[in-house]
């Protein structure tokens, strides 16, 4: 375990480790849906979509397509995976709502709690591929209170590309060994320990069952059950 | 006066605007060097040293310099004024934390409250030509809790280049015209028109007595005496 007295800022992935993207977007897809009386299975369509999300994301990170924050690529990814839920006849404005499902999804219970009592001592900033839109409203949705947004729209690139976990240090004058990376995924970890951050990992085999994690599949400085043991073990 | 109901984010002009820089920056001065034994005018250290500001910008502005964050200009610009004041002996230690005096001015009074009132119904951001260390540092300091930190380190350029404006409300997903920029600087206000944004005026003929503003000199969508009138003024 790392010595702590120089960690400053604290990093944090936010899809599957702060908010439960899976059944956020399977409940607000019904509640979209449902009144047009659309009814599918909200699980299978959520895991559909976020199937979308490494290889849209990977047309940025190999210079194929200039960046396009996420929200964009979930609008296109949404369109392409239309037809294998008989949603080939939504309208531009339900496609448009049905994107936004990405912006109101909840934390888990640990998360609030947890960020407030590492803001008492840390810099606390997401560092998400998700773009400053989608984090200023989880923000407001999941009553986090961010050091500033960093991640994706700043370094216009996606994780595990260097710039992002680069920019993000920088951003707050801090070298990469004076920050934290927390992340539920062990390739988020492994690049910003490439990099020089250091690593805190939280399982959360509840993202998606079957799928997920239940541990690190490499040595970390931190390992924690959930946000507030995390601050815990940081001394807050 | 604009209709104000598609109105969706305020951006703010940060130095002048909200902080009191000269105060602030004479004040961290003097908290720094008088223990050294050093004396001199204060003030007039303070106005020297925002007068290197907008030439130092104009080397990015102009293509001549990469961009570079303000932390680092303010850092070349403190060494080419000391000379002047009789600080050219300071060692690397003393010219780094001379600047970090622009991480901790304090707010004009009215600014905490007011942000609180317009972030109730309003996204709310900085959008200055400060790095995202200031502003975080600036919140901090201040109490503020911004939806996100916009501005300079985002566009990579300076106001009032186009890209400040433009990325700042593209970073929320909102067109030019669904956001207001808030300053106490006409020639801020006037790039924020050009560029589609609507407009508050906040005199602050307090900045630097003498040479700031009493008014706009080009017409504005809102003018108020403060921020927490801003807040009156748009519903808040």
């Amino acid at each position: 375990m790392s010595s702590n007295h120089t960690i400053k800022a604290i990093f944090f992935d936010v899809f599957g480790t702060l908010v439960d993207w899976r059944t956020g977007v399977a409940r607000e897809a019904e509640a979209i849906l449902k009144p047009l009386r659309i009814s599918l299975d909200w699980t299978a369509f959520a895991d559909a979509w976020r199937d979308q999300y490494q290889p849209a994301m990977e047309e940025v990170r190999s210079g194929r397509l200039p960046y396009t924050k996420l929200d964009v690529l979930h609008r296109r990814t949404l369109q392409k995976i239309a037809p294998s839920f008989g949603l080939e006849t939504l309208g531009a404005n339900e496609l448009d709502e049905l994107t936004l499902t990405w912006h109101r999804l909840p934390a888990w219970k640990d998360v609030s709690a947890g960020l407030a009592r590492l803001r008492k001592r840390f810099l606390i900033a997401p560092v998400s591929n998700g773009n400053i839109a989608i984090m200023a409203d989880l923000d407001r949705r999941n009553d986090f209170h961010w050091d500033a947004i960093l991640g994706a729209d700043l370094a216009r690139d996606f994780k595990p590309k260097a710039s992002v976990y680069l920019t993000a240090p920088d951003a707050f004058n801090l070298t990469p060994h004076q920050c934290v990376m927390c992340a539920a995924h062990s390739s988020d970890l492994k690049a910003a320990a490439e990099h020089g951050l250091r690593t805190a990992y939280i399982a959360r085999p509840q993202e998606r069952p079957g799928v997920s994690e239940h541990a690190a599949t490499l040595p970390v400085d931190f390992t924690a059950r959930d946000v507030e043991e995390l601050a815990g073990i940081l001394g807050c």
